[in-house]
């Protein structure tokens, strides 16, 4: 799930808790479950009932906060988040949970997926005034909020939430209560779970996993939850809703212990695995995965295949931030930081490499290479999703259309570039079923844009150069 | 796999290269390769034939290393080491290579293994006037050295390697040649191998394919390698020779893409795994493995057996140094850090949970239990080694007789601690065949002593308290 | 000029440069010789015409601000700050220069003063919508010219200053412009100067020195400059102004080589202790000042009264942040880290102490009580500025009314209090024409309301609590 | 006296104490007073009566040393060490104390000083087989003590010192007893007080003063301390003496409040300004000295000359080691950091600036231009000690002498190198008479080898390349 290695991003993940002594602990535990959602930066705001505080810094969770940062953040609940890795922009002013304080209390806002019309509004409201401190869209929501005119902070929330078009799923918290949307197409995952008393809100159900949390259902989409010492009220601010879970989550993004919407990503990558073999069929020695995205799905063609599974990829798992790049011509002397062919495992054999995607291309070159160096003797790539040919305006880092190797080439031409004897992608009726196997062929509404260009909202002006934007 | 899971750590992993202009570079890239022998410290010497200059420093190669660090190592030769996670000791002056100045030349000098007659030599050395400046077996060698009285280097090291006894495979670095020595029981791993004109030798041979190298053959027992611009010469420090590889190594240290004496690791781990396979079948629904390190053997179980092979644990790959335990409290609540079962594959499931090994049971005990919360209904144990029940002098930090569960208790005691519905470990037999199957039986001699407790060497005095020293 | 032994700090310096190749290095410069009226935070914003780009931190300019950062500044204007050193409160966030952006273009802000009516108007302004990222008073600025609704730069500022009562110095640049205002008090003090083509503006002359600058004239009162690539205008934002310069400028603040109004500190300060030696005249051996600040009063008090003047106190000039208290034990046994008196000097004599001013009096009682035990037969105090019986709401961080010693005691049970053989005060007539010496007793302005409680401008109700404020 | 303007750098500091509930902390307020004389690193040894345990780093006492370091440091004995700031080597592993472990005890060294015969030892030494580990001087008497054959660590040493030439102040501690050590020329300062039952010896009074510690005597040369619970026992290790401390200890190295031999430091400076003025008389209109060594100098030469002296140059007290250089078009524009004239105080004035001395004449050239830029009409240089002509081999880290102005050119010529309108070193015979007139001219023996070439001990080979070796 190296960010380095696949040139795709998952934009943040989010978690809150109400009513648990240890809420800045139990959020620290399950931002660690959810680090792989993002590396760049974490945070945690805390409330006691009296004062919001924040704390928050750029790395992972456990470089941001020692026991002493914990041990600081007081309180019965907390929300927090992890953010993505990106190269340049960003900075500790973008860490969230942001935080806005005035004299008649304070807001702290936890957001992950991305706005569309981010840049139209921001823009609408400095020509009213107001100075914005991030160049993050979340902190859109919190100046249409302070400006919505209503008397209660739901009531404000609501009406904002109206002015927003994308991706996001929220938590807001303020002294008193935590607030929690999803857009009207439930683009990104948001789980709901018990801990004893306490509620807990999760973009991934592993968080709830790891703290010993019940899962309880998943947000539905267009749905606003108020949680208080009171309990947990659950209100609708749109009735227009459509749901688009994006489908990325299960081929890529999520972590293998997940489940969203009842189906655990680990078998669902299986079967798209599996189908991967009924598809696309290939007479071979030995099926090996590249790591760590696409073991289930090769482990799911090696089953129904009969072609044995072989750990024919090794990954480095001490690839740091500081790693030093081979030079050019260290490079060409072939070494490798990354990844590793086991040779003795693909020396003289035919080899399926499965993987679940191909953004740029050049990552599935250097690999099919490497597996030919180590004595491979046939390369058949299999991809466990459609070619991607659209860019993502949701949250996901990918590539701009320029850059999308499949929107620009055809299949055989990236077979070429890419150096394989084979390569199939996944057919999208074949994505929908074996994910949806499950609910035996009951199609339950995914997001396929990066794959269809079908988008499920408007897409804004601002919106065509994503990459200038920081979003989550 | 994490040392604090497992309770067992490797103590360091060497690299050596002569005669390639980036020496220090390729270095850096081999002992990246070589991490998980060894994250609490990393160095590097390089000599360009007038001067040997030294860089090392505490942590991960890539957090001890930054472009600058390694632009300054000039030179054509370099060796490097990776020193093992101690938790306390140690410290800055024990990281290797050591450095040894004075006015008629330098000597640099990386270890991996550990002397049971060094604090006897060293007590010699110190009554003859020498002064120790680390707490390191490894500086017995530079003094044995020095005062040897014979002319050349090579003459000096020859003498001085006679009176060691353990394991050890050094290497030796001056501004003119690389000295290169393995113990005569060959107990630590290491080949040698060629990159373009330059010799490279490696503790694993998995260091040899990242950087491009090719593999040569394994250094002999009792073997000393002097390497120079004239190049690779060998001769044997000592006649007798008793090849008893460490079969840890196999089981659990070595990388799946490393070979020792041309065994491949993950070939041989899914042997043991098939072993057992056959030694202890089971009536099961899926087999799952703890991660990393047994992953190998549960795919061999799973294909012997044909129980189909499952992410039925999911290991957290953020969980860093700084990381912060639960408290009580929160442990008995259910959370989990490093490791988490995935409920969706084992509830209502008979589990065959395949392990490497047990050290102190706590670990076993913990994993069962998550399997059960998780709602196994089943869980049978299957340990691909024998029990431990005795101490590793050299080089293994195996907890002391007291703390080794299997040195106390019966494998049906021990299934009631871990609370295992079966518990089989494999036979002393099964894992010299499993072994040695491409040999097809010939045994090729391993060290076996954990299990068995027949050591390859004479055990001093003070072996008895191998906590109190600081090896490698 | 400690903060730790005298307990009265200066909030703030600042300093502006346009039309300069080197802006960015040039404001290093002239902030390091500001670093004594603030070692908390230091900051640099700087503009190439098209962007506006802000480095800060915490810590001193040197800390914050090494060659890379100040290679990454490329304009050819910049304004910099250096912020006071606080005990709690403040941190990364309050640090300026603050920078707000929005699509229609930057502004970058430094502010040395405070604000009496920042909390009444940041209230008005949060009940309209702004939202506050700092705790500090100079952003209600920002927030004032963003609402103001005139169409340029200068007259949303003149506006916005209209609304403002205090203290200020303001430096406001934009990608295109530097805009300079101080209050119509001109409480604290600001300078103009030219550098080859360069326009330069300073907190204090000292500055221009140390760049090599040459010294213009001294900003006036309700004055609003506009400099940018067509020159310099003046324009004065309001005609009501009332002269009143800051009198702890000239006794404690400045640094002895600045002058303030034609008048050099050095010299000032000469004559407040030649005027001391008039009005308080004592038989005795050796007169000593406490370092640094008070050396200057001796010389002069030494060269009237013809007493030699010694170096009896010696200043340890390492202690640093992060200095260890003596334990109370070690403090009872005289452990001495920052001052201490010299023995040989003042043993067996009678000693005038000259000081500058007394705060809360602890570290008189204790300064006195050290020439004692140094061997001091008497111990005179001469301090070269009236009682201080009065908070200041102009940007120094006295203490609140109960802590200080002269607002609630008399200068008798002081003198008791510290331990002294006799006390004196300069009157407050003296600290007149002491300062004005050079203008020959034309009173020019002074702000002497700490000392008599007559301040120069309304009182808010939010200037009760000074100390929970951040000013600056 | 800092290292950059001068050019003149002293070479460390030591602190011992015995007997002393709170050694620790005690040696961290010694230390800190003894700062002035080394700034590169620190370090504290203590024992507890069973173990010797050291703390070091590089940096001041303050950044080396935290409460969190001090308090893990207990015992009832203690020494310390500071460090001179070197240029290049240098580096930890020579911050001293030195420590040095074996199976029969501990050894932990400080010393002042330079051994003027180590390298031909350490040869010695090394072919002998000693290893050595550090560049620095220091350790030759650790391997002279483990192999002098002697029973006692008192015979040890004695017969080890016998074979030292050069300066040292040493100070040695183990687990039960302190020993202290004066070369037989008494080259370095060294002074024994009481703090309560407790013992505490100090390379300058000043530190006995900072603690609250009761003056004894200096340590006398050729003497050997012993301290340990039984008291403190003199012994002579040689009765070869003559005595010739270091006259720029006097002249620039010691702080104002240490006194040597019973001469105060700020007194024998104003005697050196004095005499000059009597020497070399001037009409001026000013005094100034250059901060902070020359003040006492120009204070006398105020008093004797009758013209007022004034603070006509400001140090910049916040220049850190990070301090960026001005360009070398920035400082033609003259950007002054560490120094700067005082325009009001100099312009249109007759100037004497008194200095302590002058090493290579560049700072001294810099300083004359200043005053001159600052409308100096005459700047008349006055040395308060003759020409430095040769280097020092016995721990202060003068210039080669190529690098020596006075060594190659005539007075003359460098008065018109520095540009000043006349030029006057302190002749030889009043350097001797100024500081000895508390003695009434009875010459108590000093070292003038820097300006007379008369060294009072051999000089060997190795001391002709002085700066290639680590010394203290």
């Amino acid at each position: 799930m190296l960010a380095e290695i696949k040139g795709l991003n998952e934009e943040c993940g989010v978690f809150g808790v109400w009513g648990h002594d240890n809420a800045a602990q139990i959020t620290y535990y399950g931002l660690h479950s959810l680090q792989h959602r993002g590396q760049e930066g974490a945070g945690i705001a805390v409330t006691d009932g009296e004062k919001v505080t924040v704390a928050k810094g750029l790395g992972l969770v456990t470089e941001v906060f020692g026991q002493g940062e914990i041990n600081d953040l007081h309180g019965k609940a907390a929300i927090g988040h992890v953010r993505y890795a990106t190269a340049g922009g960003g900075g500790y002013q973008n860490v969230q949970p942001l935080h806005f304080q005035s004299h008649s209390g304070s807001l702290a806002l936890a957001h992950n997926g991305n706005l569309v019309n981010a840049t139209a509004l921001k823009h609408q409201l400095e020509n009213q005034g107001s100075i914005f401190q991030t160049t993050s869209d979340t902190e859109v929501l919190a100046h249409l909020i302070k400006r919505s005119g209503y008397q209660t902070l739901k009531d404000q929330v609501k009406n904002a939430l109206t002015m927003l078009k994308g991706a996001y799923a929220f938590l807001i918290l303020t002294e008193t209560e935590m607030l929690v949307a999803l857009d009207p197409n439930g683009l990104r995952p948001l789980s709901i779970g018990r801990l004893g008393d306490a509620y807990v809100v999760v973009s991934e159900t592993c968080a709830l996993d790891v703290i010993g949390a019940t899962y309880v259902r998943d947000v539905e989409p267009g749905e606003l939850l108020i949680i208080n010492d009171g309990g947990l009220t659950s209100e609708r601010f749109t009735l227009n809703i459509n749901r688009a879970i994006c489908s990325m989550e299960y081929i890529y993004f999520s972590r293998p212990d997940s489940n969203i919407d009842g189906i655990n990503i680990h078998s669902a990558r299986k079967n798209l695995g599996r189908q991967m073999a009924i598809e696309a069929p290939v007479e071979a020695d030995v099926v090996t995965g590249v790591p760590d995205s696409s073991i289930s799905a090769a482990i799911g063609f090696a089953e129904q295949s009969g072609i044995p599974y072989e750990l024919g990829l090794i990954k480095n798992r001490y690839v740091g931030r500081t790693f030093i790049q081979p030079s050019q011509e260290l490079r060409e002397q072939g070494v490798k930081m990354k990844l590793s062919p086991v040779r003795k495992i693909v020396e003289g054999k035919r080899v399926v490499m499965v993987d679940d995607s191909i953004v740029r291309g050049t990552t599935s070159r250097r690999i099919v290479n490497m597996l030919r160096e180590a004595g491979a003797t046939e390369v058949h790539v299999r991809i466990s999703s459609p070619p991607i040919k659209n860019p993502c305006f949701y949250g996901i880092d990918t590539s701009t259309t320029e850059e999308l190797i499949a929107a620009n080439h055809t299949v055989e031409e990236i077979r070429e570039m890419i150096g394989a004897d084979s390569l199939v992608f996944l057919s999208e009726k074949g994505l929908v079923e074996a994910i949806d196997r499950p609910y035996e062929g009951k199609y339950r509404g995914q997001c396929m844009a990066c794959f269809t260009g079908k988008y499920p909202t408007e897409i804004y002006q601002d919106t065509l150069h994503p990459h200038e934007k920081v979003t989550c």
